[in-house]
């Protein structure tokens, strides 16, 4: 065995993109993200993190509400440039054409083709964990709600290779490949009995 | 606009595999998991959720210790069967040949070209802030040590076109396909200044 001490970092490989979307001041705002996990299912959670000096984050405690929008490749420059250029510095707003649910505070990109609309059900600074300065701000979202058009769905459930959505890794962004085994099914092979 | 309410569930799409190894009673357990997320950067953080009922839970809050570890399609069999299997009925510690580092109790697959070692720093009953019975735990842990053979480094850095990972969608496991685009670049198209 060979094996090197590299560098520590939280490498993960290849990480989901999702844009954040959080209103501030009542404007639509959106942020790229790769920091993001679902943690549960009864009800269905999901975490983001988020630099604590980003605009995002300001109206989500703003309004304890995000949303996350699944990206499609023909929205690949607008999710890009949402992540090259701040809210603090240009209006975002027009950058997608946006609608609203039931918590009304979440804006949710139309042409994304999966939206969950969020409630923020806990905030937890890294910081506070850490002892450090300065980092992200862990948001646990409930999904109260989720949408998406009917091309996208097989069965009523999302389906990926209909979504042509893609990933993050190594300062791009990569397409979704072939499928390559089924799970709960490829392991039997190590079964003995 | 012909945007559906569909199941709220917390889609994602495609979501990273990766192998999380622990220690319970001497002996190295493995279960793979997509719940997974970086979460900080300084110093890196790693969180995963994973099911109050697994075995796995018990040597991560047994040591305050655990492994993240980045399968390549060479070790997809072995994946996939500790989830199929709990370590609860069958000893898992045969699967992998594993090595240890500096945290003692973290074991590490070898032939996963990519191992973080982690130290819990917080851990989050999903159930004390939903109010539910039973649920995920989330554990956030500090990456000690990260580990990789020189075969799947450039410049010192894990290359996801050398891991030769895959990731977890709809009972599948998926391929990473090619590079799409150069992030924070392409989108610069919109920049207007």
């Amino acid at each position: 065995m060979t094996k090197n001490k590299i560098k520590s970092s939280s490498y993960l490989f290849p990480r989901p993109v999702v844009l954040i979307g959080a209103n501030i001041s009542g404007k639509p705002n959106f942020e790229p993200l790769a920091y993001v996990s679902s943690v549960e299912d009864k009800p269905p959670l999901i975490s983001i993190a988020s630099y604590e000096t980003h605009f995002t984050n300001i109206g989500i405690k703003e309004n304890g509400t995000f949303s996350v929008n699944t990206p499609s490749e023909e929205i690949i420059v607008g999710t890009d440039y949402c992540g090259i250029v701040s809210g603090k510095e240009a209006d975002k707003s027009e950058v997608f054409d946006v609608f609203y649910g039931e918590l009304k505070t979440a804006p949710m990109i139309i042409k994304a083709p999966l939206n969950l609309e969020c409630k923020v059900i806990k905030t937890l600074a890294i910081k506070d964990i850490t002892g450090g300065e300065i980092g992200h701000e862990l948001f646990i979202g409930e999904i109260v709600n989720a949408y998406a058009e009917e091309e996208y769905l097989t069965e009523g459930a999302p389906d990926i290779s209909k979504i042509n959505t893609f990933t993050y890794a190594m300062k791009q962004y990569w397409k979704v490949g072939k499928p390559l085994a089924k799970a709960w099914e490829v392991g039997k092979k190590l079964m003995t009995d």
